[in-house]
């Protein structure tokens, strides 16, 4: 007797060990755009769900950003219904113009979010690979993070789940082949959106693939995505660990809103950017829009303190240090520039 | 009345901030290869030294790779007495065979050793830029790192200072030009060692330098080089603090050189690799050689404990689990195997 191609076992592995922790009857989703990655999870998904006492479905969604985006939608719902999947949904989104790859997320997980509120689901699979893993740290490499961003794709938020975040792009591919699976390719390869805008320039993902880490790969002789993986792990343990210290410290030094100066004086500086960021963002701050000289620039209110008068943040907020805390306020105009 | 070239001015104020902890009369030895970079640091400190009130001089290593570098060391060592640098050493070093980028920093490193002890400097000055922060820093996210070493160069380490790890290696080719200082031009723009082996193949770092980082710039849209020396710098404090956490847990754990279990076992994810690696180095293991699987491995005796006989280590060590502690001992040949 064979078992099944080892891609394929593979596959079922990690699916079957991120499910471990569901009940009995819960409904998982699989997020299916119908690549390879997502077609190869959805067949492990049908297999494994059912021996674990699970109900699996499907949710495509179609980002309309393509002419042949309803037919490939059609086709890879097919697909889903084929491989046992129950229920399918397909959902149609519009995408806002403008940074496309990340607005096509932004309604792609909204479209989650509305399948889970109607089928009750209790998590959506979503394909990202190690290869996906390692574009994104070098991403965030390249414009500037800190930990908590070097460590990539999170494997679960919220209902989200990536059961093939150690899996390569490749064992995917060869799952599919070895179950005669015919995926779609996306003409760029970009698993977490389209390759090129509209007017055609590559948008970064999609070189970072096609010519840093093939030209990384080449100067250290060595593949750098298991590499980049586990960076991404490590650091992801450092981040969680240093954000509970911070919140600790943030209780500490906490008052009506404010923060006390001499609480945020006794914190490491690796803590005192981490309590300013969680506090910032709590008093409205877009959370993208945070950055770490921002941040310098207020913790230099506690650390280099000289008198300033304040310090302006994302989200229309000024934070200012008076009578012994930091307070953050909207930024009003002064009657004399009106 | 005109100050010096901006790029001047750049380099003598980080030499200056980096020099201030300084005491009177202390001597301070610049690296210099004759290249750009340490000729620009060699400028600076020449220039700063003196109105700090400390003395200063330079260290010129022959790594005797090419047949023209001992020409270029006299040549360097003549600029460095023309910029007013005293005393000016040459010293010749042997480069074992084998890994040439490291051997020849091995090299280099030992003739600094060499120079401190026989002038009484208290500082030598490398002239480490953000470009070769950047470049660390990659090389070493290919290769598979966690925080500490993403961290990159560090800014000081024993004797060693680099005051211009956040200046651009061409503000530094500049303050040259500027100066009218001509200087040589390792034929691989390689800093920190020769850029091809004897045999001509391509090293890591130059490959980063020439094909990696532009890469990643084109990918990005946007010059890597200081989001990575920006990153360097947070993960530094980062690890700073890990480490620190981490030692009071080896502290609470110790227990005559073996570690007790119920300690280690309370110990953060974050943490548990990082105590577990101290005490390994410290028990003999070679730093360089205890990659993060051996600490994985080692951290299952702790979390996953199914009965292991050991865990073997680099370094000719073995890691057992007995009486609720762990102990590391040589591995000895079983009497049957002799």
């Amino acid at each position: 007797m064979t078992g099944p191609d080892p891609a394929v076992a593979r596959v079922r592995t990690a699916v079957r060990d991120d499910l471990a922790d569901l009940a009995p009857e819960d409904l998982v989703l699989v997020a299916c755009s119908g690549g390879a990655d997502s077609l190869a999870l959805a067949a492990a998904t049908a297999f494994v769900a059912p021996r674990l006492g699970l109900r699996a479905g499907a949710v495509v969604v179609d980002h309309g950003l393509a002419p042949t985006s309803a037919a490939v939608t059609d086709s890879t719902a097919g697909q889903c219904r084929a491989l046992g999947l129950d229920p399918v949904l397909t959902i149609r989104v519009t995408v806002a113009a403008g940074g496309l790859e990340g607005r096509a997320r932004e309604a792609r997980h909204a479209a989650f979010d509305d399948a889970v509120a109607c089928t009750g689901a209790v998590a959506v699979l979503l394909a990202h690979t190690s290869d996906d893993q390692a574009e994104t740290v070098l991403l965030r490499l390249a414009r500037g993070s800190g930990a908590r961003s070097l460590a990539g794709i999170a494997p679960r938020r919220g209902v989200l789940r990536r059961p093939l975040l150690a899996v390569r792009r490749e064992t995917l591919r060869q799952a599919c082949r070895a179950q005669d699976l015919t995926w779609w390719e996306d003409p760029g390869n970009a698993v977490d959106g389209p390759a090129t805008t509209r007017d055609g320039d590559a948008l970064p993902r999609s070189a970072v693939r096609h010519r840093v880490l093939p030209a990384l790969a080449a100067a250290v002789g060595a593949d750098p995505v298991t590499a980049l993986t586990r960076t991404a792990e490590l650091l992801r343990r450092d981040a969680d660990l240093l954000d509970e210290l911070a919140a600790e410290v943030g209780a500490r030094a906490a008052a009506s809103g404010a923060l006390r100066v001499e609480v945020l004086a006794t914190a490491h500086a690796a803590l005192l950017p981490r309590v300013l960021r969680a506090w910032l963002i709590a008093a409205g701050a877009p959370a993208g829009d945070v950055g770490s000289q921002h941040l310098e620039s207020v913790a230099a209110l506690v650390t280099g303190w000289r008198g300033q008068i304040g310090v302006d943040v994302p989200g229309g907020l000024r934070v200012v240090r008076r009578d012994g805390v930091l307070a953050v306020a909207p930024l009003t105009r002064s009657p004399r520039s009106r």
